[in-house]
């Protein structure tokens, strides 16, 4: 994309509305605009990013055998009514009445939803495992939104559903779920750590937090460092392998890892001293297994192998999507703005020339963004007749990870420059020996 | 997909409260379920398709030029209060209040929006031209929603938004959006026709709609027959070529095509009989130029080259994304269920066993399911324990454009079948030539 076609309208101002860095740099580097309290408008820069962060949530749950469909925003009252959570559920859901007086609400989550699919749809154990998921818009009528789209009222959730004809099969989805999530956050750059939780209104006894430390997180946190450590990496997993998932979240869950809600202070302190750590957490997904709750109440049934009729065992899966956008700028950045992980970065490269109009400069420019493309690699030109430290002041805000800088003088030697980011350090090579160092790069996200 | 291990719950009754086949057909091939009136659940094979659509309306605006972004579905109130549609806009607008009794509306589109972030961040001609689109749910409170989702009050619906300096370059923003939507209807294998339309609440005089010819539409056309003949194919184009599309604009506006609300009878007569016709169709889409209509009421101005300040002339132009799997199916199915086009195929190919058990049976399966995975191609693989007939009734129903067939029989000889879901035609080739074949024929679309 050329920037002098592109609408990116960053601020130079910091928007004094917004009171944590993730929103403060979402709203300059235009990637997000307020519509309503606690509603936003994705401007095109945060929604390339918001699409990354989809993709990658999508592939991760496919590949855990997760089924994709998409149920609506809206929903009618008497599904809520029949689980006894429409009076429960308070002033968080947006009540809606439409033109023939018919109650429906703005979902803030789909257990109802999806049971009445499921009990629609499916009657044998022969039809489970099953594990249903959607990524849709949800909206919480939250009493004071703030900090941005990491506690908007609007908000794009992954949450997923799964069937089981038992609990030891329920706990297997767990662990798929588990699994498949600590892969899917570190493919976004995020080391997110799960952690014992406490249910709310959801319901059930078995629930993990993802929790990404961050001072402005709004739980605390307890853990032992030994946690960090850990890395998913590229390993192959059978997520049918019922012990394969269960070792890799006695992995996991090994190390003590605690929210407030459910902390226990003896148990932190049989830790050894220099690896206990408090800090803050945002949370960025949560699983649970809360068993027949729903089941019941809405009569979702299987006919068992032996005959008999039990109520399916469950549990939900959530992601919150447009949430990761604030967690990741949280969790990276610095004075002069984001720092994306490459595996989340709106474009792979920006390309800076420091002379628009020099011959030279343009039309090396030109081969690199050309060259790139070929490569699948997507980069940011900046064309505009602009000073270079204005380029580098946009560059650097916007957050992409690498950077590709030319000017008349280096071309003379035959070289650019190539910036990373999170370093600034800055290495001069041929053009062609830059875009062969990105695709090295990318090959390995 | 495995079919043992998919969630397509397709039924063999006819649903009595279809009325037209693309609605049953949905239902029987359990794509869709109704959640409330004209509120659907995408059930997963339906999502497939919602996404394939959705992927080819996003890149062909891409290559128009045009920008991705996405608008909340929630709107304030007070944004329509400016441009008076607020009050003009009546009962299909659902209106919410929040907990705080602030006043909200379910967006059934976004002229007042982008107008909205176009003022506050745009103010110089230097900027333009800008087209902004994006794909994001809507509602209109249909007093009688029906029709399955070519009549639902929740839809799916790509909107897009140009911002010009002057009529003559919002004009060629048009014509853009017409080139750009001839592709993207034909990539979907749809004839659909632009017609001279009225403009409704929108506003403005030129306006053109896309109509599908079929029985069930909801609008009465009259065209000369020439229009069918004409062909986008893969013409390059360059879309900041303001004669190469306007002539291409001309090629499809030449013939006499228009709506029941535009029809000029004298013109109609004119046409050589044998070619003058009659029909119904379906819109699925429909582009606008208004000029200053929303700039001039919301003060949304550009300063010029010469330094005056004028309101920016703007057009909006729109998909019925989740519409046109109804009207696709409309036109294209049979008495025994849907006829996918290749461009928008859920699965490239139905893969049925006829013998699941047999080793040799299952193993060739195995291996045609694995090489078309890797020739980048999905299959559908009924590995159920099901007789012959059922699963290629299901198979029919769904409407995957190709199937192989594999049974012991053929096997013996080294050979599958390949037929084609359009033609019923079958040809008897050794497994490896299907794949090649389906291969070459996906390579084209």
């Amino acid at each position: 994309m050329r920037l002098s076609r592109y609408f990116m309208p960053t601020l130079k101002e910091t928007p004094s509305e917004a009171q944590i860095v993730s929103h403060r740099l979402m709203l300059r580097a235009g990637m997000i605009r307020q519509q309503a309290a606690g509603i936003y408008s994705w401007l095109p820069l945060g929604y390339r990013v918001l699409r990354r962060i989809e993709a990658i949530v999508h592939e991760e749950q496919e590949k855990a055998g997760h089924i994709p469909m998409l149920m609506p925003t809206l929903q009618p009252a008497d599904l809520w009514r029949e689980s006894g959570r429409y009076d429960d559920y308070g002033e968080e859901m947006l009540r809606i009445t439409d033109r023939h007086k018919r109650d429906l609400l703005y979902g803030p989550t789909n257990e109802e939803m999806i049971t009445d699919i499921f009990r629609t749809h499916v009657g044998s154990y022969k039809d489970l495992p099953l594990t249903l998921y959607h990524i849709q818009w949800k909206f919480r009528d939250e009493i004071r939104p703030r900090f941005g789209v990491m506690r908007g009222r609007e908000f794009y959730m992954k949450d997923g559903y799964n069937f089981d004809v038992d609990q030891e099969n329920a706990f297997h989805a767990y662990n798929r779920h588990m699994v498949s999530y600590l892969r899917t956050y570190e493919r976004m750059g995020l080391k997110a750590l799960p952690m014992r939780a406490a249910s709310g209104p959801i319901g059930g006894d078995n629930t993990h937090e993802f929790l990404v430390l961050a001072d402005t997180g709004e739980s605390e946190v307890f853990y032992d460092s030994a946690i960090l450590d850990l890395k998913f990496g590229d390993r192959a997993v059978d997520f049918d392998d019922k012990a394969a998932c269960q070792s890799i979240v006695n992995e996991w869950t090994a190390p003590y890892a605690r929210t407030d809600e459910t902390h226990d202070p003896a148990l932190f302190d049989a830790i050894p001293e220099e690896r206990r750590k408090t800090s803050r957490g945002i949370e960025v997904g949560q699983i649970f297994y809360f068993g027949t709750k729903y089941s019941e109440a809405m009569g979702a049934t299987v006919v068992t192998a032996d005959g008999t009729r039990v109520p399916v065992h469950m549990g939900s899966h959530g992601i919150g999507v447009s949430r990761l956008l604030g967690a990741i700028i949280e969790a990276s950045h610095d004075d002069k703005g984001i720092i994306w992980p490459e595996g989340v970065t709106p474009y792979h490269a920006g390309l800076v020339n420091l002379k628009q109009g020099d011959s030279a400069a343009d039309a090396a420019c030109e081969g690199i963004y050309a060259a790139l493309a070929k490569r699948g690699l997507t980069a940011l030109y900046d064309d505009r007749d602009e000073r270079a430290g204005a380029k580098f002041a946009s560059m650097d805000l916007i957050g992409l990870p690498w950077r590709i800088t030319v000017g008349p003088r280096g071309l003379k030697n035959g070289v650019v420059e190539l910036t990373s980011r999170r370093t600034g350090e800055s290495e001069e090579m041929p053009p062609e020996a830059a875009v062969d160092r990105l695709a090295q790069i990318y090959a390995g996200v």
